[in-house]
């Protein structure tokens, strides 16, 4: 245990952008309520900025420096706030913070998925709290409950649209039938989407929000190469149309599942969601994230997804959290990797498909195909054949299989001389 | 600060119904994950049952007694699990176990409106820990987050189904057209409604969570005196079908809000909800709870409201919580009832009304009831009127104006010559 602190909480904010700004404005003009929900005053020893010229009266008068990981390394903070973005000059600020005992809260993703490991290894090791709800579903209080609230039970998957931007487009997408390139012009110019809107799009920045969620939810160190990643860049609003005339909406989600209770296969896909479930209607901006527990079953967490003043909430909620913690001379409770399960590839995934072909109008194609699904163990769900010339089309649906299964069928799919041509393969998620 | 607990946790259970007996099973089942979770094994040190007479093999070979209160008070049990039900024995149980400094966990939601913030004191006297995730909302992570996410921000509003049974029979009679009977009749056939429903229908239930939730989103006590029920008993399919004919569904709300930053409105009543609105979708025996902060915006919580699994998973990550801060010497945060805001009546809420008048169908009668909501200060949203024989239909929905204006103008409406009927009033929730 730690001697609890006396004196005000010193906090030192790395970082002046729109959140970093907006928490040093939250801190002050919610001081009196801080000091009632933690028992000490909250004091903001200095702010680490890249441009020390620019004038900033939004800072009050809080002092300013360029040097952040000087800032960072002061003791006058006991709490260091991450807020640059970025995966390097961050490291350092967040290494120089938890090595010398402080408590850190950041917001940053890319960090967590590269470094979690690392970072949790060394709060645990300096006896210092890290928290960092901020950084995956804005202000939606998603990582404090799979840290602490489902500590009873056993979760069995986390499934969830965790990127405004991507759903932005693909919600567009949808309602309004933009094609993808009209639809992230239309995302950039209201400030859904970043002038290189590439993390979103790719995947990646839900992917690296999967890795934080699944490390929570599954005790688990995750080895990243073994994450798949596909985006929504070549989404079309022809795979909208089908997927509407079958009842379904797309969407990008991030999935963390347990396997056969022996590893975690974590992946980040366009799926398709039936329209009466709970994510299809998960519009625009918003993210919202289902977490399956073996006793719980399924809860859902709704809200926005990102966005300064949501972002600021869930910071300074971190914040106050961890100066509770230094006023009664406790910490939080560590993120351990105790359950080490192997993070497994897509194969291992069990899912469902959703498979379209034009196939030559012959007799005996149905058959052919059939027998290819058949050949490789998927069992077949539905089948709708529309017959138009000499061409029909074939669409499949799957029941559960493993993804190797399913993609080694689509290979085989693709060498069958009916099969004229293979136009859209998709995962299907949700029950509906 | 305490010492930290150096051996097992003991645990004591009691009540052994559907809830306890799962309780005690997932301590056994999970007694490694738990170990893994807490640093120490947790070991249930007794059970007490009504009857000790019934042979309860799912116990396995824990003691059993009849004895609650002595159960409760033996210094065995670090942490005395409350399942029993009531509020007179249930309070003697709890103190019993605060008194001496013991950590209770509890799901009973009668007794935390009841004695709540006399319990929480003694708690903080006591400094024991006193958590009741499964009071509210099954195992939907809820109280937790109002208690400790939202400390950074300010709430303004929680809004939600928190009762399985009526939000069961409203959607039997929205979906199948059932009348109120024969919907609770199959509500009770499949054990979502208790054989006196009382409390389910009366809206009682649903209160008793709603002050729960108050007391922890407005750090402050709430004074039951002021709290307004009204339960679904008077619902008719005609409501229902007029609500349709509008784009919304009825729903049972509890709503705890901010008023004019001075007080708290605590509320249940029967609300019109646009189709398009989050909570008009949850269905059947499902719970939705939205709550709004300043910076956060709107965040909704989603999934099963009760069942023995669900709450037990709720319970037994309470006692996790529990047992964790014990073994460190720690404690989690008290509630403390700081703000000391009023409990505001109803008539001080600011609502939206929706009201259906039979007129007689005759120049000037429009004017007449429009004057009368002027006069009330009352501003008309939406008016629809249809002739029928000498007799029309007028439906009038209102912007937002306080309860207490609304229900002047319509007692003033009762008295106008040309109003034959006020055939329904109902207030509307949620923005469309």
């Amino acid at each position: 245990m730690s001697e609890p602190q006396a004196g005000p909480i010193g906090v030192a904010v790395v970082g002046a952008g729109t959140v970093g700004a907006r928490v040093v404005q939250q801190i002050a003009e919610h001081a009196e309520d801080l000091r009632s929900r933690i028992g000490l005053p909250v004091q903001v020893t200095g702010v680490a900025v890249r441009d020390a010229g620019r004038d900033r009266p939004e800072l009050g008068d809080v002092p300013v420096t360029t040097d952040a990981v000087v800032l960072a390394a002061d003791p006058s903070a006991s709490i260091v706030v991450e807020l640059m973005g970025g995966v390097e000059q961050a490291h350092a600020v967040v290494t120089a913070a938890l090595r010398r005992g402080a408590s850190v809260v950041t917001a940053n993703k890319a960090l967590l998925a590269a470094h979690g490991v690392e970072l949790h290894r060394l709060a645990r090791e300096n006896h210092a709290d890290l928290y960092y709800e901020g950084a995956v579903a804005g202000a939606i209080p998603l990582l404090r409950p799979l840290r602490e609230s489902f500590v009873g039970d056993h979760i069995t998957k986390v499934l969830g649209i965790v990127n405004g931007t991507t759903n932005y487009i693909l919600t567009q997408m949808t309602d309004e039938g933009s094609d993808y390139a009209a639809a992230l012009k239309q995302a950039q110019d209201l400030g859904y989407a970043e002038a290189d809107p590439t993390a979103d799009v790719s995947g990646q920045d839900s992917a690296a929000k999967a890795v934080i969620l699944a490390r929570l939810a599954f005790h688990t160190d995750i080895d990243a190469s073994q994450v798949s990643v596909e985006g929504i860049e070549s989404v079309s609003v022809a795979d909208i149309e089908a997927a509407r005339a079958m009842g379904f909406v797309i969407k990008l989600l991030a999935v963390a599942e347990l396997v056969d209770g022996e590893g975690v296969v974590v992946r980040v896909h366009p799926a398709l969601v039936p329209q009466n479930h709970p994510l299809s209607s998960v519009r625009g901006p918003f993210n919202a994230v289902f977490v399956s527990a073996s006793a719980a079953g399924d809860v859902m967490f709704y809200g926005r997804g990102a966005g300064g003043a949501p972002t600021a909430s869930a910071v300074v909620g971190d914040i106050v959290t961890a100066a509770r913690n230094l006023a009664a001379g406790s910490r939080g409770f560590a993120v351990e990797p105790y359950a080490a399960l192997a993070t497994l590839p897509l194969g291992r995934a069990r899912t469902r498909y959703y498979v379209n072909l034009h196939v030559a109008d012959e007799p005996g194609v149905l058959a052919t195909v059939a027998t290819a699904f058949a050949a490789h163990g998927v069992s077949i769900s539905v089948v709708r054949q529309d017959g138009a010339g000499d061409e029909a089309s074939l669409v499949v649906r799957t029941h559960e299989a493993t993804d190797a299964a399913l993609s080694a069928t689509v290979a085989s799919l693709r060498e069958l001389p009916a099969v004229r041509n293979v136009v859209g393969v998709m995962r299907v998620e949700g029950q509906a």
